[in-house]
């Protein structure tokens, strides 16, 4: 009804995450509404994020360095290193400002149901990097997958001889880390305590 | 913390509706996992909306023609005219599949807060439209805003000598058109009743 143009941007738009359908069309039209304040930038910024952000191939973090500008900062710790299932929980460990070592982001947590193994999984460079640190700290969710996965993390770790700790239990049970508050989140890194492997 | 790309990315998103700080995040983290899937599709379609979509210069709709789809839709009754607010309006009247006749889109409602005024509004074209159209709807919100601009354009319209009806008041009070369910948006186009201009 309105153009293939405006049908095909409503589409890709409800792919988003927290937009749907009727969000999708209403961010169409605000698009539309601002060409120059918006519509064009976002797509400069989109194309110039496609462009040049890439993963980090130390630690997987998003950034348009390689290696990431976490990574090469010296005035992180690189002996402490945080593991993370997502950029996202990264981003909001970095917001807490709670901790100054570095991270290894594994890209997914372990599940059975959607079919996701230890070979999907960053792992292999974690085990690498694990023998120069002194401390690798799992800051895995409180879910089921999350906990599976930090024990198997704490079990491959064991022979690097590494202090493995996990996350303090501030974290709520069946919650995300994404959506955790600063202060829960920096009360939980504060406490964190040594990882059983078993 | 993750590149002025990833930053200005997250910034732009935060910006559409439906979106905050948080979902912009993840929208921007969700697009860069999916470069080809989403992120380099999305791009394409937002620069061809920017390049080819523009308002009918006789109704307002967005289309990539001009006159648009609608206008130039021999099937549709020219006779009848649905005067709508904005766009996504129109959108949700398309929706119903209970109007065949044409559209006038005014940009907006008049506003003593917002400071809009008749000559903000795509009002001459209207009253050029209307002297030869045998039916004018006005299809305003039922906001205060709405209600004076419907009283204001029935006015307005009044020397046109053509016939001007408002939606029914099925339209709940105080909503907004984008929002309503079809099944109350048909009812409210077929129960229209004559407006009287004061």
């Amino acid at each position: 009804m309105a153009g293939a143009e405006i049908e095909q941007l409503i589409q890709l738009l409800a792919k988003l995450p927290g937009l749907g359908p009727r969000s999708a069309r209403r961010a169409a039209l605000h698009l539309l509404k601002r060409r120059e304040s918006l519509l064009d930038p976002l797509t400069r910024a989109m194309a110039a994020a496609a462009e040049h952000v890439r993963a980090c191939s130390t630690c997987g973090n998003l950034d348009t360095r390689d290696p990431c500008a976490i990574c090469t900062d010296g005035r992180r710790d690189g002996g402490t290193i945080c593991v993370v299932e997502g950029v996202a929980d990264l981003w909001a460990i970095e917001r807490t400002g709670a901790f100054r070592g570095r991270y290894h982001v594994l890209g997914g947590v372990l599940s059975a149901l959607d079919g996701i193994g230890p070979e999907d999984l960053n792992l292999g460079r974690l085990v690498e990097r694990a023998r120069g640190a002194r401390e690798i700290i799992l800051a895995l969710g409180a879910t089921v997958d999350g906990q599976t996965t930090a024990h198997y993390v704490a079990e491959r770790l064991a022979e690097a001889g590494v202090a493995v700790s996990r996350l303090a239990h501030g974290v709520p049970v069946g919650g995300e880390l994404d959506y955790l508050d600063d202060g829960t989140l920096t009360a939980a890194l504060k406490a964190r305590r040594p990882a059983s492997p078993a």
